[in-house]
C-alpha cells in the first residue's frame, strides 16, 4: 500500500548529504509526491538533496498556517491512488511544530501507513546538549512575548521542572532570544540551570549551560540566534 | 580545545551507514576515547560504524547507572588533556533517557565545547509519526508497573493533555507493552487518542494511531514490543 513518509531537512543551508541518513535521502529521492510546509524552499531542499527527476515536474502540494482543515484530507489523494507522498517542513523533522501533524492524523483516519525518517532536530539536539536529562521533560513551543504573562511562564516553568523533575524546554526567535534570556538570569532562582542551544548543526553552533546567575551580564552571547532554552532544577 | 561529541547510535540491528549520517559517522570513526553505557555494546556499534582502529586499542570507559557521582568528573580527563571524546548511549542519542547527562553536564561546569549529532531517536520518531503534533508535548519516562498508581497517572495524564493542549509521551518495556495499552484502552475517555511507535526505524517497525475505543480488542499488536506510546485528546 501507498505510505506518507515523514522527511527530515537540514536546520540551515548546510549539505542534506552530510546531515541526514542514507535511508532518508534515497526515499526522499525516489519520491514524485510531496506535501510541504512552502513550496519555494521544499524545491530549494529537493534539489539539494539530489533528486535525479527535473525539480519543476514533481507534484508538490502546499500544507501551512494558511491551509484551511477541510483541504487537508484531499491532500491524501495520491496516496489513495497508490503514490507514496513525502511530508517535508521547513527546517528538521516534520509533524512535530509544524501542521504537517494533521495531514499524518488524517493517514492514519484512512489506515494509510506513515514511517518516520531519521533527521535533525533543534529539539533534540538541545536537549542532549543541554546536560539537564531527558528521563523526563517538556516542550512548550514559544513562551508569552510580554510581561507579566512572560514571568509568570518563567516561574511556572521553574516550578514544572522541580516538582516533576523534568528539563523544561521552549524556543526564542532570534530578534527576542537575548531579552528572553535576560527574563530568565533574573527571573529564575540563581542556581537554578538554563541551557542554550543556538544554530545547532550548523555553522555557528552555541551550546552553553550556566546557573541562572552565571548567565547575568552575558546574555549577549544569544543575540539574533534562535534558540532552544531549557530549564532544569 | 578538545570537545565532547554526543554521537547516536541505531536503535538496533541495522547498519549504522544507512541510519546515521555522514558527519555522526566520521566524527565517531575519527575518535580514539569514549565514554559508553556498557563497553560491549559499544565495541560492536563502534565495529559496525567501521572505526578504523582495533577495537581493543579504543580507550573506552563506562558510565551507567553503577557509575558513583563521584567518578564522573575523572572521565573527563582526556579531555583536559586535549583529546576528543565520544559519549554513546546503547541505543539511540545519548544524554536523554541515559545517565550520559550527568557527563554532559560535568563539562558544561570545566567550560569543555560539547557538540550534539544528528541521529534517531525513538522518542521523536514516535512524536513525528504520531500525528498528535509536537507544538508543546511532554515525555515521562516509564509509567509506575502497578495498579491503582498506573490508573492515576494515565487519568492524570489526559488532564494534562487536555488542559495543556500537549502530546504526552511514555514508554513501555517490551513484556509489558501490550497490558498498559489495554489500561489505556480501558482508562481513557473513548474518544481520547492513543498512538503507538514500535521497533521504529527497525524491520518489524509498528506505527499506528487511535481512539481509545478503537484499540479496545486489539491491544495484542504490541505485544513483546519497545513502545513509545503517545496520548492526545
Amino acid at each position: 500500500m501507498a505510505t506518507l513518509y515523514l522527511i527530515p531537512v537540514p536546520l540551515g543551508p548546510v549539505s542534506p548529504d552530510t546531515c541526514l541518513p542514507l535511508d532518508t535521502l534515497a526515499v526522499a529521492r525516489r519520491l514524485d509526491h510531496f506535501v510541504v510546509e512552502r513550496a519555494k524552499t521544499a524545491r530549494a531542499h529537493l534539489k539539494a538533496m539530489g533528486h535525479p527527476l527535473p525539480i519543476q515536474s514533481l507534484q508538490i502540494e502546499e500544507l501551512n498556517e494558511h491551509t484551511p482543515a477541510a483541504a487537508i484530507p484531499l491532500l491524501l489523494a495520491p496516496l489513495k491512488a497508490g503514490h507514496d507522498v513525502g511530508l517535508l517542513s521547513e527546517a528538521g523533522c516534520p509533524a512535530v511544530a509544524d501542521p504537517g501533524s494533521a495531514l499524518v492524523m488524517a493517514a492514519h483516519r484512512e489506515n494509510i501507513p506513515v514511517v518516520p525518517l531519521i533527521g535533525p532536530s533543534s529539539i533534540l539536539l538541545a536537549l542532549m546538549a543541554s546536560g539537564l536529562g531527558g528521563q523526563r521533560f517538556a516542550f512548550h513551543g514559544y513562551l508569552p512575548a510580554r510581561e507579566p504573562e512572560r514571568g509568570q511562564k518563567i516561574r511556572e516553568l521553574e516550578k514544572a521542572a522541580r516538582r516533576d523533575r523534568a528539563t523544561q524546554l521552549f524556543i526564542e526567535t532570534p530578534y527576542r532570544s537575548a531579552a528572553l534570556l535576560d527574563a530568565l538570569a533574573t527571573a529564575l532562582s540563581p542556581d537554578s540551570t538554563i541551557s542554550v542551544g543556538a544554530d545547532l548543526s550548523l555553522p555557528g553552533q552555541l551550546v552553553q549551560t550556566r546557573s541562572a546567575k552565571g548567565w547575568r551580564g552575558c546574555t549577549d552571547a544569544v543575540r539574533d540566534k534562535l534558540v532552544v532554552f531549557g530549564i532544569g532544577v
